[in-house]
């Protein structure tokens, strides 16, 4: 980690050319490096917390720029420490040029993250809630602004800290008892102890549980549009993103490359991947096309979801039956969609319907729109299994958080089996111990130092 | 002009990702729906001027970002109303999300530039102030900064006002003469007047002047490399802005497309475009080259400078000889570049010297950059006529202004004429007045509708 005790600068906002662009310098040296350089209007050198200050920054006599300075003065600041922020004139050379003269002035530039790494070696933050800012500032659409949101106001925190207070008492009477040594004596009630376990491992399974619905939330869905040549792939990309995005011919295999869109439904980002059609190597000479197919099976093993299209004019074709054994053999998530319900209909739907037992159905025109709302409907159920996290709840949006929760119930189930074997509380008490790492882990009290650094080199400078 | 009562809002921070972004809402309702969005920490509900809370942007009960809100109270702000700037997390949706409820609250998305207008129209600041904005924004280098931010410091309104105050003087001395009607009264000495107004003009003048070197800081140099086929250009660019920019052979015709890059010499910004040799058409058949030729030659005559490069190690060709002839008829700035100097010299220096007569010589081996800082110290000098604008000089860098100001003197001139021809007062006064008008244009008192609009539709929104 790099050291805390210097006074670090970055431009905090987007880079490019704006109204206006503002500059942060955190640690000792702000305030005195903001008098160096930043002449107010009002001639103040005295500046108050919380308070803004017109003024001009300054070489010698020349001026640099006109500004706004704010001080926010340690502990009441992002990071906790003196944080100096200044708005001058958001163009790319002037702000570049004041970042210099502070630099010259003796802080050193930020690292990525940095200011928000500060903010949770400062106490002001936990590292769930340091994380979900850089969630939030990535967040493409309402859901996982939301869910980001929720961990940045600590409720995450609050939850696992509720969770670790349990765990710090039963821990804490079975190492009374340790100290005690050689007498075997049971201050805990072994029964409690079993039932307090339970109800904690109950609590962490619960929100193990909302970490697909979070990770949809934060990530989106990846959906694959597959079928046989010719079925109208791309027209159903077309009318789902309701602009031009893929070419549409009649002539089978007119998408080559993967075409990619995103649509936001209620929320939830769907990028949605067009591909060539799917048809028998054997049959095909053309190199280009094998290699597009190669690549629409590729895409539709990495998908959360693939949109499986039929052709209603059609007869089954074994195209068709290759590809259901495709997803099949794959376990994937799947939607059948039996487009072109505007030409009279030659397709086996029975046939169809049994040998994807358990798949919904959607009939649809891409052509004139029909049934293309209902398959939106679709789509949003079969993403949130039928349930958007209500407003208020909590989902694990992070992998890292779930892996350490699962690991935090392996150590409890393990004490639990102890206690049933009527183990020394040693060996209880070592299990619990571990249990509280891994949850220390979320919020970083017990986070190893590369953790760290990764977690906070993943953000963007100025952050 | 747009209504200057409503409410308006912008992200006024270059978009994208970055620590933060600033949204600003300026006019009466500012405060009322900052009220109605942000609840800050403290729960205080009256915000006092120039001091930001921190707190939470809600809509209902739900939490929408983390913010800091800071208020600037009439007159004290940007744009002389009530302002509100409200600082949030830099992220794309979630900037967005909140300039949603910012309008749905009864705001009004801003025009580009409306911010700097209205502080215009407040009498915050006056025209040629608010055009400095847009110059300091888009700055590149030092010397574009500079100048931008002499004219935001109002230096040229102080200068201009001196002279109008002068001007209205002299006017006003007139008009109490014409009020006396019949009686034919002079009041004021017309030697007197004569000597001022020819002081004014002089001033005027003095300022019209530096508008070459204005221009030359603002928007820097036009600089075309020219040249028969390799003599060497594409290594010029290279060695000039030390970098492979161009791909060198040494096959004569190898730069076909015009390339471009630029060069910051002393804050004055060279853009310099390197070309395909120019050779006698008729000896041509690769159409390609021909093309690429017709290129070099429009980029030669829309340049402000050219390097006109020379082999020493190889006689005056007659190529050579028909590009001295182009750029002596266009009326070139030239500056005449011997490369190769590493050869064996073969070139006539002093036929050469004697056909670019005025021209100053620079000898380079682009190859081992000898001659290259020489090089760089003409194009300096050449750029600026020797000088930079002093530090704390004041110079025109806009042709808005500068045509104004002809136009006034030429006013000036007429009333001087009218004054020794002994014409009525109502005459010269009326020239007078006239250029006291156009003076006017440039910061704003007298300036047309239609200009203005176009110079606030030129801004960033957000500004």
């Amino acid at each position: 980690m790099v050291d805390s005790k210097d006074t670090i600068t970055a431009i905090s906002t987007p880079h490019g050319e704006g109204g206006l662009a503002v500059l942060r310098i955190s640690g000792p040296d702000a305030v005195r490096i903001a008098r160096k350089i930043f002449q107010s209007t009002g001639q103040q050198t005295r500046f108050e917390n919380h308070r803004v200050y017109h003024g001009w920054i300054k070489e010698g006599n020349e001026s640099i720029d006109e500004v706004v300075m704010t001080l926010f003065k340690a502990p009441d600041s992002y990071t906790g420490e003196d944080v100096i922020e200044i708005s001058c004139h958001g163009g790319v050379f002037v702000t570049r040029r004041i970042l210099e003269m502070i630099i010259n002035q003796g802080a050193r530039p930020a690292e990525p993250g940095e200011y928000t790494q500060r903010a949770f070696i400062n106490g002001r933050i936990d590292l769930s809630q340091a994380e979900a800012v850089a969630e939030l500032i990535r967040s493409q659409t309402e859901a996982s602004r939301r869910v980001a949101v929720y961990q940045l106001e600590g409720r995450l925190s609050e939850k696992l800290n509720t969770v670790r207070k349990d765990l710090i008492r039963i821990t804490s009477l079975l190492e009374i008892e340790l100290d005690f040594g050689e007498e075997d004596v049971q201050f805990a009630n072994r029964n409690e102890i079993q039932n307090s376990l339970f109800a904690i491992k109950l609590e962490i399974d619960k929100l193990i549980l909302t970490y697909k619905r979070g990770r949809v939330c934060r990530e989106g869905i990846r959906m694959v549009i597959s079928g046989r040549p010719n079925v109208g792939k791309s027209s159903i990309l077309n009318t789902l993103v309701e602009k031009e995005r893929a070419i549409v011919t009649e002539i089978p295999g007119t998408t080559r490359d993967l075409i990619e869109d995103v649509l936001d439904i209620e929320g939830i980002l769907f990028t949605i991947t067009d591909t060539a059609g799917i048809r028998d190597m054997n049959n095909i000479t053309d190199p280009i096309e094998k290699e597009g197919i190669r690549r629409s099976e590729k895409a539709l093993r990495s998908s959360d979801l693939v949109l499986l299209v039929f052709d209603n004019s059609q007869p089954i074709h074994e195209d068709d039956e290759s590809l259901i054994q495709l997803v099949m053999r794959e376990k994937k998530d799947v939607i059948a969609v039996i487009n072109k319900i505007d030409l009279k209909s030659r397709i086996e739907e029975n046939r169809l319907r049994k040998r994807l037992d358990g798949v919904q159905f959607v009939k649809v025109s891409a052509l004139n729109r029909e049934g293309i709302d209902n398959l939106i409907q679709t789509l949003r159920n079969q993403a949130l299994s039928g349930e958007l996290p209500e407003t208020g709840e909590l989902v694990l949006t992070n992998l890292r958080h779930r892996d350490s929760l699962i690991h935090a119930n392996e150590s409890i189930s393990q004490a639990e089996k102890s206690l049933k074997e009527n183990m020394s509380q040693e060996f209880i008490a070592m299990d619990l111990r571990s249990a509280l790492e891994y949850i220390g882990e979320i919020t970083g009290q017990t986070t190893p130092e590369d953790v760290l650094n990764y977690i906070f080199s993943e953000f963007c400078i100025g952050k």
